[in-house]
């Protein structure tokens, strides 16, 4: 006798004698119809139990979160809603689940309880399937960057750096807290910390992605960055996944080809592979927008979305155009704009970018040339002295995707924007080399992953699209 | 015309009247052949310049590092030791790089003054030979896991559990360390940092994968892991990569099938993908062996030992047999191992472990069901009361590759278990919870993979494997 995942057996064409199945119980119907998941895909295998040959005391253990090992005979399914199903031989209990205690009841639960159970989350076909989306994205993006010749860089998590200049930093340390070493002036004397020095959680690899870049040529990151912001918003973590492709001898149009190609590969691959994880979720937001005023309901579904940002060009417009569109437009005037936009410089908001997508280009849209003194340092300065080679990505309901830039290739251009900011030379040195030994023009972006997983599942917290969320007064798990 | 990659161009079969490239010197010789290098391959195109024809000037910058933007004909070589090469038409010189000061001069540097210039040393050979290898292992590890039905999961890198149970940790806080809040027993308040709790780095994602295991079925993590202890070695990173699979349903057998196929799998990609990069890497080790004694050299080669991963069936030896084989060994009846073997419940070191497999059984061996009580608490105990269902892989030249156990899936006994080690089960409530609802043998493996790549590459020390290492006293870049 085999052993098949629900996945496998699901797909059959044929009637099979002997299989074998094991998984957890969803519900129990009518003493006689287990639906069973294993996690290999949304749906459940009926397995239809001969209840007037079972031992009572062994029906009463089919309780929903039991554990069943069952064997049986594959055939066509009789009743509504699925192909085939199980007739069962044998039946074992391999985990028993108190109907009573367990907390994933065979009902609708509040997101809200299911992540104070997050470890039992991925037992709801929401959060399977959310799961399942997040895992396939992330192999159509590795596939993606193998495909073009990227080489994959786990950057330092652990950083001696405070210069990476993206936000606020957690502190790592070996010291004793309650008593650590002073130096002479009173000071925490952090040269007797665990590496000689202050040590953080990174912000961003970008920095020592571009190390690379200038020696391989094109590279990417995919690990966890922080923020250590007292941010308690539905839109974020403080630790996340980022992804940060940085390309020697790219310019800032060559990194806009390549950021459009690249979304748009990874969100077709999803569409192609997870159809029946999509389909549902999809299904979930329809439902739960039944229960909003018709105004605050999406013009588009979860599917039509993906395909909204596949099938169109995205469009490129300067951060100096943008303003003007923005400026003119109705909402400005009718001062429907929480943050109004008056004047060149303003940074723009959420709602600018969406009215920018949804309603003035309805694409995607790519804004550049944004004002340096809004933007990182490490940016390229434009001849016009006052902007700098950035870029955002704009996407429908969700606002900004991905921020990139060309970086700034001249050394004294760089070290000069370096002391304005006060960023001593010192502490990055090595970054500095690369504009002393063989510098070129070069260019990235970063993705925050949870972002596009959001934009993918159609999930509104971002809590909810990673495991084990950390936040301000939350590190359960 | 197009731009070209080196690796593009050295695959040509053709001439072709028009291309571009851009790269770095790596050598300028006979003020006429340049070898340019862009990252895309091991291998330097050569530039031939027409050096009657070009400016003194222009000439004096093509220097090792500096960066190039070169045109014209692609033709047959007349040289020896590349196919075709480049008849410059036009060169410009993006980046200059000074000769003088350059760090990364055209002859053979220390590893140690490699570590000290990390930003620089992916120029050299060796070293973008080993990140292009562990670029293409990593994806190797992502494509086998997909492939195979598993998911792939980000398991949280704080974690305000401190019974992972595998090491020393590293504190994350945002607490004023020099002015920490106290409680009114004066030790530090940890209820005002910033999670509200004491946290630190993660040492395992495995406990979190098991919760994800026991809905999804088959997950896998590949994430960053911390140790910290003060181990200045060439075995020990503060900060390193781990591949954790976790399935449920499966056994210790079955783990055994699973870990097997995989780094079989693995290797097998990178003999048939990076071939080049490991041919450079197996040369480097025969003329680094030249300079050691007779005795101290490997008795295979670095393509060698991979195949004979590939080609042999591990063998599977339980470790109270293993300790026999041991005991009565010549090296332990000569008193040759460092650590002899006298009883039962010895740990086993790297002596040992080479012994199995270089000497007496000439294949990858597989070690499993040892002591408890030198195995981790969520290791299932056998029915012998003292073994648990542990396994270790062992390979030749570097030892353990793998560890991996069959977990501890009752309930009461994990609850004594952890009794008896003092770990709390409030801190483990959800692990607990798994054991409650649905329980089922379930098993899984660590792979640390800076030791892969070190067994890839044939590296000696494990901080020339990873982009920026990080060890005690060291936090650079």
């Amino acid at each position: 006798m085999q052993l098949y995942s629900v996945s496998q057996l699901l797909k059959q064409e044929n009637k099979l004698p002997e299989v074998e199945v094991k998984g957890w119980v969803r519900t129990f119907r009518a003493n006689r119809f287990v639906a069973l998941n294993d996690g290999s895909t949304l749906s459940n295998i009926q397995c239809v139990v001969d209840f007037e040959n079972t031992d009572e005391a062994l029906l009463k253990r089919i309780t929903t979160g039991a554990a069943l090992h069952i064997k049986g005979e594959l055939v066509e399914s009789q009743g509504k809603g699925q192909t085939v199903e199980i007739l069962v031989s044998e039946l074992e209990v391999l985990g028993d689940s108190d109907a009573e205690a367990y907390p994933i009841q065979p009902k609708k639960h509040s997101f809200e309880f299911l992540r104070e159970n997050a470890h039992l989350r991925t037992r709801t076909n929401t959060f399977s399937a959310v799961m399942r989306l997040r895992s396939k994205l992330s192999y159509a993006i590795h596939k993606y960057f193998n495909e073009h010749g990227f080489y994959y860089m786990h950057t330092p998590i652990i950083t001696g750096s405070d210069a990476e200049g993206a936000g606020e930093m957690f502190k790592v340390t070996k010291l004793d807290v309650k008593n650590p070493p002073l130096d002479d002036n009173g000071e925490v004397d952090y040269s007797k910390d665990f590496f000689g020095k202050e040590t953080n959680l990174t912000v961003s690899g970008q920095l020592e992605a571009e190390t690379y870049a200038m020696s391989l040529g094109k590279v990417y990151t995919f690990g966890p960055t922080f923020r250590a912001e007292n941010s308690n918003t539905s839109r974020h973590l403080s630790e996340f996944w980022m992804i940060e492709p940085e390309v020697a001898f790219m310019d800032l149009p060559g990194n806009m080809d390549l950021a459009e190609d690249f979304l748009k590969y990874v969100l077709n691959y999803i569409l192609e592979h997870n159809r029946d994880d999509l389909e549902f979720l999809e299904q979930r937001l329809i439902n739960e927008e039944k229960t909003k005023p018709q105004a605050e309901r999406s013009d588009m579904s979860l599917i039509e979305k993906l395909k909204f940002v596949i099938d169109n060009n995205f469009k490129r417009v300067s951060y100096t155009e943008a303003i003007d569109i923005l400026r003119n437009s109705k909402p400005n005037k009718k001062k429907k704009f929480k943050f109004p936009i008056n004047e060149w410089g303003a940074d723009l908001q959420s709602e600018h970018e969406r009215f920018l997508v949804e309603k003035h280009f309805k694409c995607p849209v790519i804004l550049f040339d944004y004002p340096a003194n809004i933007k990182a340092f490490y940016m390229r300065l434009n001849e016009d002295g006052k902007t700098v080679r950035a870029m955002d990505i704009l996407f429908p309901g969700i606002g900004e995707m991905v921020g990139g830039s060309q970086r700034e290739e001249r050394l004294e251009v760089l070290k000069e924007k370096m002391a304005a900011l006060d960023i001593p030379e010192e502490e990055l040195w090595w970054y500095l080399d690369l504009r002393k030994y063989g510098t070129a023009v070069h260019s990235g972006f970063g993705l925050g992953f949870e972002r596009l997983v959001m934009f993918v599942t159609g999930m509104n917290n971002i809590r909810d699209v990673i495991p084990y969320p950390r936040t301000p007064q939350n590190a359960e798990f």
